[in-house]
């Protein structure tokens, strides 16, 4: 029987989902049941989600855990209920905030991921569709607008870790596909060669390789054990000859590819 | 003089970035500077950080506050000292939690932000994939392998949504470009008459959309603010007309249109 965790938050919900999951991944032999209620900014939405924490309790026989990032005082106050066992993000660390600072706070719903300003929500959109116009297609003049350019064998990770660092960060990441003719004599494909520190590289397993181009071209050459072999041998030999920094993607999630480049090459996010 | 914040952790920072962020946009008035000190996970990192901290304390000539993640209690006791404010999420919360679920926590470093397995893995990136390949270019069957499909007229905030659906919550999201052609009589495109269920609209302000579309081709007809007000006016005409469900995204970040959709649509992500 799973353990029913609420995520309840007076707007997106996703610091709530964020706190909670980072503390429930500590608790890895229990099975829960997570639910988001978000956008609860009302005294009539609280009591309907209380209800529905309520109704889970009985149907579990056990009470639920309730994340809970509202900001409102007296909203916040309704969660307090026996049938669950509440953990009140604000209320733990905005009191000793306030009094570090010196200032009350605004109690201010919904501030952490609206649109901060204009410009911060341009750069995002800027960094998305350089990526996306960039994708597997580089033109030498767009090189020079990236702040990372992500070099790799096909299906290594630049893709995804590239909208990522974009939409996340802000960053403008490009994206050069290595292919077989880029390899045999290890020299940087001359359309890089002026933006060398700019490259970071991704690196992966021929295995998962395989694996993973099996699913896009069942039986090809392109996604058999040897070829996968031969490319990601060369494509690390010719990163570690030019000494292009690179990453093995093949045990690392998004967050960590992303998070990873950024520290390693010390851009500095441009969105929070 | 801004004040520094730092963000420590033993992993990729992004719960530590997150959680403090969403404390500091409650002090509005007060300006910060924010480092993000990821994968501290020795001591001797821990030491170097705490060093970097007091620097900042004596440059600033006032403590920096220090929103920190670590999971490792002796990590964590190193970020107790005179010169910098450290509020401790697994400090406040890990131990109410443990009682309350009966068990120790297992302690573990940067389970949260990693590959949880292959099969989560697998979903999002094919998410991912899924909504790349129908950015503005939609196939009838995929269609049907779509979780919800996004309407609107060009530049109403379409691809970013998607990508961040299929990124952050592994959901499958198409996308379909309301263009002049389908104006007029207020009926569905033919294409998306069987997905009735499945659609999602994006309206946008004119003056918006016009400002948008006139950094990408200025002065021309389709950036032209009659046009876009035509455009605006007959989409939403159209999806109030046929009962689609509809945001206005205007003063909506990425986050807050994804988490609205997914909450009115009913989807659950797939991905934490």
């Amino acid at each position: 029987m799973p353990r029913t965790a609420f995520f309840v938050s007076d707007r997106t919900g996703l610091t709530s989902e964020m706190l909670g999951h980072t503390l429930l991944t500590q608790f890895e032999d229990v099975n829960f049941r997570r639910i988001t209620l978000p956008f609860v900014d009302t005294r009539e939405k609280a009591l309907e989600a209380v209800e529905k924490i309520r109704q889970q309790a009985i149907t579990d026989q056990c009470r639920p855990l309730v994340f809970c990032t509202m900001i409102d005082n007296d909203l916040r106050a309704i969660f307090q209920f026996e049938e669950g066992f509440t953990l009140n993000f604000f209320e733990a660390f905005i009191g000793p905030l306030e009094q570090e600072l010196g200032r009350k706070s605004s109690h201010t719903v919904g501030k952490s991921h609206g649109i901060a300003n204009f410009e911060e929500y341009k750069n995002r959109i800027d960094a998305v569709n350089f990526s996306l116009s960039h994708d597997d297609g580089v033109m030498p003049r767009d090189l020079a607008e990236a702040d990372v350019i992500l070099i790799g064998v096909s299906r290594s990770g630049k893709t995804p870790t590239c909208l990522y660092l974009a939409l996340q960060f802000g960053i403008k990441a490009a994206n050069y596909p290595l292919t077989p003719e880029d390899f045999g004599n290890h020299t940087l494909p001359k359309l890089l060669l002026p933006y060398r520190n700019k490259l970071f590289g991704l690196t992966i397993d021929p295995e998962r390789l395989s694996q993973i181009r099996q699913e896009r071209k069942p039986g090809s050459k392109y996604s058999s054990l040897e070829n996968c072999q031969f490319e990601t041998e060369e494509a690390a030999a010719l990163m570690r000859h030019v000494g292009v920094p690179y990453l093995n993607t093949t045990t690392l999630s998004i967050e960590e590819l992303a998070t990873t480049i950024m520290h390693r090459t010390g851009l500095v996010r441009r969105v929070y």
